[in-house]
């Protein structure tokens, strides 16, 4: 699928989004939250708890840095046998550059909700967000996972337990005749495309084979948390999983199964959906800019090029200023390392009424209308449009605005 | 030469730093510059000249951006030469993606310097800075290169002419028994490490051969403006250049020439003075952070992790919010690529008394003093360092923290 296609997801005919969906929404996924006071300030949901009636296959795919939390190693290794029947996930600490002691912790937080649930706790996914070099308060958390009362309508509960300077929860399902697919998210700094760039919880009641199921994870990842920026910086704790419960029962989702597209394209939407939603509520940002490129000579270099304009803070503040400086995002082009030609590139924004301006082409910059640039800046998503007049690969991506507010926040997050 | 050993640059004993010294320093070069109103709002000096009264050997490093400005390519076809006897310089408009006219708007640049200076045409070099996308005002500018005066101490001026958010003129020379060096260089945004990321001119009066002062070049810009990042962006038209003329006399320094690393530290030493000192007046910026990285398995190791330090929005707000969140450090190492153990790595902050702070180290972190970190992060230098514990290669890197004023400059840079 390209990102073309996914960028207007078709659903197939029979799925539609459901209101308030979230991870559990798929039949036999349960959910609850509790606060215990990871941070001393808080007084929000901070321990999460999601488990599926039954074993489910699983895929993950995980941040890319070298150092990655507790949380996350444990997490690995309990998912090298593709299974999983829980989620337990903690906000306040990353539980990363901890050590054995963070090690130990991880376990005793996969105990604890193993014992909750009657199952094995090798079967339990552990997650953390949060400030980097603390330990978590694990008598508390461990008392506190014994506590947390599971419901079908704990998603949201879920969702909100897994904030940290996230304003609003982000969750999303769609549903069809057969089987639906769920999710959530959080993380709304520290997020820059390096595979899985936050905490990422997908649900689904569809019977899917593991290699399918991670492949189809890979696809969506891709054209989702793999195209977004709100700050080109990794956290060590980042981790985007699917469940696959199969109580829809039938023959598992398998290449050639004819729903496997379909999957697919559920899966994707829902990715996209928590991605979008993530840029959106992006620290201190205040706008959404979407970079389509297209006309690039491979598909490596439409990611690149499109990654590039949203992630560049020459960009990012323009934006912000509502300053139709349009050079930046050209400039962004030519430090990409794509192939690129001044002569062959045009830079488009799209007008509020759904048409485009022409800023650059022909290797020169175009007489606008300013006053019609400037309103284009206005809407709450911005949307520029590259063509490298090269070839035929399109990508898109997204990004947040850079903002004073985003300094702010992050100039005081752990005091 | 490491990087070790630039940090503490020992110039050779016959060598001093010259107060307020410039690239006017070196015998034989003149400069001056002129208002002309490249910019309608602006009222500074906008249009400088250097120029050397004998031809000069030359070397230049040039920005990486595959959309490069037309007078960095005219720039480019002049020193392919490898000689050049002036430069002609404009602010508030970068002369970049403007097509077949802005590449004839250069040369015409290069044109009224060489009749200004009864020299040919092709040994002047261009260089512009400031918004792309816009045309330069030629018949403005060639009237104004006609009416500049040229002075043995016109570098101070030259200097202020290539400003754009710059708030201070950066130059600085070192002199010794028989030639000097001197540079001026201009830069505040848009800056990171990607070879020459700037507009920077260097003058000596050395007689230096060609391909060792190309060597000597890259040398020196390996370890100043390829080690300091402002915000991840690189320019269309940076250039770095150094020019010498000669008119100390004696036989070209060449390899095995007994001043050759004397001349090699004293372009370094004015090369590192410089970076810093864009660093320093950065965009918004209110702190220089320095990482220096050492136990490194090998010397890019070092290099990308010190770099990704200084360049990571979560530290560079971090510090400008004085908040000792060292985990940010930790994590920005994680993500550079470079190899890292969590139980060899170990991260400290130089406090004011000189000493260090350890808050991390073993896999664990440490018990430090929470108001001496506090402290540590006052001054207007805060220095971070990593001992990776891998090996032997060690690098240091500049950044600047991140402020709202960033923001607020950059949201309305073009309106």
């Amino acid at each position: 699928m390209s990102t073309d296609e996914v960028r207007i997801v078709k659903l197939a005919g029979n799925m539609e989004v459901v209101p308030d969906g979230s991870v559990t929404t798929p039949r036999g996924f349960s959910a609850g939250a509790i606060h215990v006071g990871v941070r001393s300030d808080w007084d929000k949901l901070d321990v999460g708890l999601l488990a599926s009636e039954a074993p489910c296959v699983a895929a993950a795919t995980y941040t890319k840095n070298r150092l990655p939390g507790a949380s996350l190693v444990i997490s690995r290794q309990h998912l090298s046998s593709r299974r999983a029947q829980a989620v337990v996930a903690n906000a306040g600490c990353a539980n990363a550059a901890t050590g054995k002691r963070g090690l130990d912790d991880a376990i005793a937080m996969a105990q604890a909700a193993g014992a909750k649930l009657g199952t094995d706790p090798h079967l339990v996914v552990v997650a953390s967000t949060g400030v980097i070099g603390t330990y978590l308060p694990m008598d508390r958390i461990s008392a506190g996972i014994e506590k947390i009362s599971l419901s079908p309508d704990g998603g949201l509960d879920f969702a909100k337990a897994i904030m940290t300077t996230d304003t609003v929860p982000k969750h999303t399902a769609v549903r069809g005749g057969g089987w639906s697919v769920g999710g959530v998210v959080k993380g709304v700094g520290m997020i820059h495309p390096n595979m899985a760039t936050m905490l990422c919880f997908m649900t689904t009641d569809a019977a899917v084979a593991g290699p399918f199921l991670a492949a189809a994870l890979r696809r969506a990842v891709d054209v989702s948390f793999n195209m977004i920026d709100v700050d080109s910086d990794t956290s060590p704790d980042d981790i985007a999983l699917v469940m696959a419960n199969g109580l829809a029962g039938g023959p598992a989702i398998d290449e050639g199964h004819p729903e496997a597209e379909a999957f697919v394209a559920a899966l994707t939407q829902v990715a996209v959906h928590l991605a979008k939603a993530m840029v959106a509520d992006a620290e201190g940002a205040t706008k959404v800019i979407e970079a389509r490129v297209d006309g690039a000579a491979s598909q490596e270099d439409a990611r690149r090029a499109a990654r590039e304009i949203v992630s560049s803070l020459g960009v990012k503040t323009m934006v912000y200023g509502k300053d139709p400086n349009w050079g930046r995002v050209l400039s962004a082009v030519g430090n990409c390392g794509a192939e690129v030609s001044e002569e062959k590139a045009a830079v488009f924004v799209q007008t509020p009424d759904g048409g485009e301006l022409c800023m650059f082409r022909d290797g020169s910059p175009q007489a606008y209308d300013q006053a019609k640039a400037k309103a284009s800046l206005m809407p709450k998503e911005v949307r520029f449009r590259v063509d490298l007049g090269l070839g035929n690969a399109s990508a898109t991506a997204w990004g947040s605005d850079m903002t004073e507010e985003y300094v702010r926040l992050n100039s005081m997050y752990t005091t």
